[in-house]
């Protein structure tokens, strides 16, 4: 492994399942188990393919994504701090020969990275259209990361589409009272919603996550995969949640 | 009870939970576990209120919610033979004077019933959007109830838009792979989709029915509500099932 240089707050985490490392900050940026849930959703091709992570944070869905594919994968993250961060775990890991990250604003990049040349594309965007200036004095780095300050849903959707080759699959992860816009610029943008994945806190509760994947001019025929529930009663992970995240065996 | 006409081919069965009786006909037309399930699902107010079903069917529908609420409810049929066997279930359990069926077709029920004048209105309409002469010839009944033979999707979400009074809410039962011509025209008709449940066949497989409560000029804001499950692992209908198609508590 290369030598790590961790800045001031921040510290190593693993990422268990793949025996991968880390660096996150809690003052700056922590992936979620939204990212976790997106990477596992999301059918990566293991050859002669290009993938595109929108909104890419301290690039934990590259990393992760790089246990199961050996495909170029490029990351585009707008806040340097945050692409700083995701370059030096990448070259912990000694991954910078698949990943590349991009510090970019993801409205530019199509044109930078090519219009249709990518095959996935994946997004964990900033969930939240209501933000006060408030919230960005607060901590700038998290209130970017989670509203659409710098982008906004129809944005992600459409650099998106932009990006993907017809046939090409997108991957995006949200909540579930965003589903009507989500869908709506999906099909605005030409990516025909095809599977959806709810995720449910614990047994009884609305859902509050949801995964989707659609294909750039599919046809539509949508399937609504088997629930997700994080906890059991007994408040522990449920097998699949051990699965995720410790790479347990069932 | 009132006296009962049973015709050929047409058996009396029981709505368990409800403690009612229903005329089926194997060749005509038998209620399925859809119309139970959209019945429960939807939010009967209990006085001063109008409910309307479409696509009634065999009435089970105004049946099942006239146990919940006493307001009148009136089913809207447009196969003669389905509404005859309804309105002779309707007067066997005597509740003529809460629920009327209309022999109509459901693009003439805003003209007929009242533009606007409705506060609930619920469909389980035809399914498939495909059909042949072939399927309509083995069984006229069973192939108008089940395909988009005379309404259309568009046609349903239609009239209960127009129906329905600012604020009303619509009930539909459908197939998961039509979610989004159903949302499509949900938003199209201006009936924002509130609330939505989806019904697993068992465990770790894919949803096969999807409940969608809307409102008509509601506020966007979409709940998932927890799934359904319908068969234990070992076979038997889940709690739920039970509660609902036996009364059994849990």
């Amino acid at each position: 492994m290369s030598e790590l240089v961790l800045k001031p707050g921040e510290r190593l985490d693993h990422l268990l399942a793949e025996d991968l490392r880390i660096i996150q900050s809690r003052e700056v940026f922590s992936f979620s188990f939204d990212a976790v849930l997106l990477a596992n959703f999301a059918r990566v091709p293991t050859h002669k393919a290009k993938i595109v992570d929108l909104c890419s944070g301290n690039g934990v869905i590259p990393l992760l994504l790089s246990s199961r594919t050996k495909v170029p994968i490029t990351g585009v993250e707008i806040q340097e701090r945050l692409y700083d961060m995701a370059t030096r775990s990448i070259e912990f890991n000694n991954l910078s020969n698949q990943i590349e990250m991009c510090h970019l604003d993801l409205k530019q990049a199509p044109a930078l990275l090519g219009v249709e040349k990518t095959d996935i594309v994946t997004c964990n965007p900033p969930y939240f259209n209501t933000y006060s200036q408030d919230i960005i004095n607060k901590n700038e780095h998290y209130a970017i990361a989670r509203h659409e300050i710098l982008c906004t849903l129809e944005d992600v959707v459409q650099a998106t589409s932009r990006l993907l080759k017809q046939g090409g699959k997108a991957y995006f992860v949200h909540r579930p009272n965003r589903l009507m816009d989500l869908i709506t610029y999906m099909k605005k943008y030409r990516i025909e919603p095809k599977r959806i994945q709810f995720i449910y806190p614990r047994e009884g509760k609305d859902a509050n996550t949801l995964l989707i994947e659609g294909i750039k001019d599919g046809q539509p025929d949508v399937k609504i995969l088997p629930p997700i529930t994080v906890y059991e009663k007994n408040g522990e992970y449920s097998a699949f949640m051990r699965r995720l995240l410790y790479g347990e065996e069932s």
